[in-house]
C-alpha cells in the first residue's frame, strides 16, 4: 500500500474513460494509489475507465470525485499543475524529476501535496493554473510535444517513485562475491600463453613479446568472473583433448 | 530530425500494431526517431500502428524490419536490454537514467548503441538478453509491476533527452570507437561456438544448451575491441591448425 500522505494526483475534467483507467495503472505501478478526479465528462463510475484500469480498479474504487478543482486540492499544502505549453501566469516552473523532489521533501516535512492534470486536448485552463503553488513542464521534442494523459501522469509518478525509492544498484551482478581474483586472472593468462605457445601462435618472433602482452592485457582489463575463467580454462582443456585425439 | 547517432529502438517481436505506434509517438515525443523491428507478429506494414502513431507515422516509413535481433543491432557497439524480471546472465543492470546517461556518453564518443525492448506479454527471452550488453530495469511497485510495452518506451525516451539536454558525461573509458560491433561479436560467438562443437566441449548434452547462452553471453558482455576480436579469432585458428597438424 502507498504512503497515506503521498501525493494524490487530480485529473480535472477527464474526457475518455479510457484515460481515467490508464491513469490509474501508471500511478499504482509507481506505487501511487490516491486518485481524485473533477468533473469527468461521463460522469462516475466509469466502465471504460475499469476496463482499462485492470490491476488498478482499487484506485477508481477510493477516488473522490470533485465539482471544483479548489475542493480537489483544498487539504494541501502545496499544490503542482502539469502544463506543456507556458503561460503568463507568474510561477515556479520545474520539471517532473524537481517537482517531485521538492514534493518528496514536503511530505517529509508534513505537507500535503497534490498535482494537477488537465483535460486530454485542451490541457489545463489559466483559471485552474491559477491555483496551483507551481508549474511542472515535461521537456518534449518541440516538433512533437504531444504527450497523452496517461503518460503525463505516468512520468510524474515515476519521477514520484525515482525520488522516495533507492534505486537500483548499478553494478556488475556478482561483482561483490563472484569477480576473479587477479590471481586467478593471471592463472588464466598462464595457461593460454603456454597452450598458444605450443601451438606457434605468437609469430613472428619479432611480435611475438607485444602478442604476449597484448594477450595479458586483454585478461587483465575483461570483467571476468570466476564462472568466465573456468569457462575458458575449460574451453582451452577441451582443445588441446581434441588436438591429441588427433 | 533526431541525431543520426542516436540510440536505435529495437521492438522484438511485437504483438500488437497499437503498441508499435504509441512506441512510435513516445520516441518521437522526446526526439528519437530510430525504429527498429524484429519480426513483428503481425507482419510489416501494420496498419493499427498507422493509426495510433498519428503526428509520428514518419518513424514507422522509416522503420528497419529484421529476421534475428542480432541482425537488428549488428551495426551496433553497445546494446541496453530492458526486462522486469532479474536474469541468470551475469550482466550490468541500470536504472533507465544510468542507462540513457551511459548511452549518451558513448554516443559522445563515437559509439552506436540501441535499446531492446521484448514482447508484450512475455518480455525478453534469455536467448536475446545474452546478445546485450547491460540490462535496464524501472524499478516499479512490486505489487503492480506490469508496465506495457509503450510506457516502457517513453521512460527510456524521456531518460535519453534529459540525458541530452544537459552536460553530456565525462567520457567513460577514454575513446571507445575502436570498440567491437555487435556484427563483430556475433561473428566471434559464431566461430567459438562452431569449433567448441567440432571439439565436443557442448557435453553433456542436458547442459550443452546453457553452456551455449553462457559463452554467447560472455562475449556479449566484455568490453572487446576490435583488436581483441580478431586476436580471439587467431588464437582459435592457431590451435585449430596445431590440431590439423597433429
Amino acid at each position: 500500500m502507498s504512503d497515506p500522505v503521498a501525493p494524490a494526483f487530480v485529473l480535472i475534467r477527464p474526457q475518455m474513460g479510457e484515460n481515467i483507467g490508464a491513469s490509474a495503472r501508471a500511478m499504482w505501478n509507481f506505487g501511487l494509489d490516491r486518485m481524485r478526479l473533477v468533473t469527468p465528462r461521463d460522469g462516475w463510475p466509469n466502465p471504460s475507465a475499469v476496463a482499462l484500469a485492470s490491476g488498478a480498479g482499487r484506485l477508481l474504487d477510493g477516488a473522490q470525485v470533485f465539482e471544483k478543482v479548489a475542493e480537489a486540492v483544498s487539504d494541501c499544502t502545496y499544490v503542482y499543475a502539469t502544463t506543456a505549453r507556458p503561460r503568463e501566469l507568474t510561477k515556479p516552473v520545474l520539471t517532473p524529476e524537481a517537482a517531485m523532489r521538492d514534493a518528496a521533501a514536503r511530505v517529509a516535512t508534513g505537507e500535503r501535496v497534490a498535482v494537477m492534470f488537465g483535460p486530454e486536448r485542451a490541457g489545463m485552463e489559466n483559471e485552474d493554473i491559477a491555483r496551483a503553488s507551481a508549474i511542472v513542464t515535461v521537456d518534449v521534442n518541440p516538433d512533437f510535444p504531444s504527450i497523452n494523459l496517461a503518460q503525463c501522469v505516468l512520468l510524474l509518478a515515476y519521477e514520484w517513485r525515482r525520488a522516495t525509492h533507492e534505486a537500483l544498484p548499478e553494478r556488475l551482478e556478482g561483482q561483490r562475491t563472484d569477480l576473479a581474483t587477479r590471481l586467478e586472472i593471471e592463472r588464466l593468462g598462464d595457461h593460454y600463453e603456454e597452450r598458444l605457445d605450443e601451438a606457434g601462435f605468437f609469430f613472428p618472433a619479432t611480435k611475438a613479446e607485444g602478442m604476449r602482452l597484448n594477450l595479458r592485457n586483454l585478461w587483465s582489463r575483461l570483467p571476468l568472473t570466476q564462472a568466465d575463467v573456468q569457462m575458458l580454462h575449460g574451453m582451452l582443456r577441451q582443445m588441446i583433448r581434441w588436438k591429441e585425439r588427433g
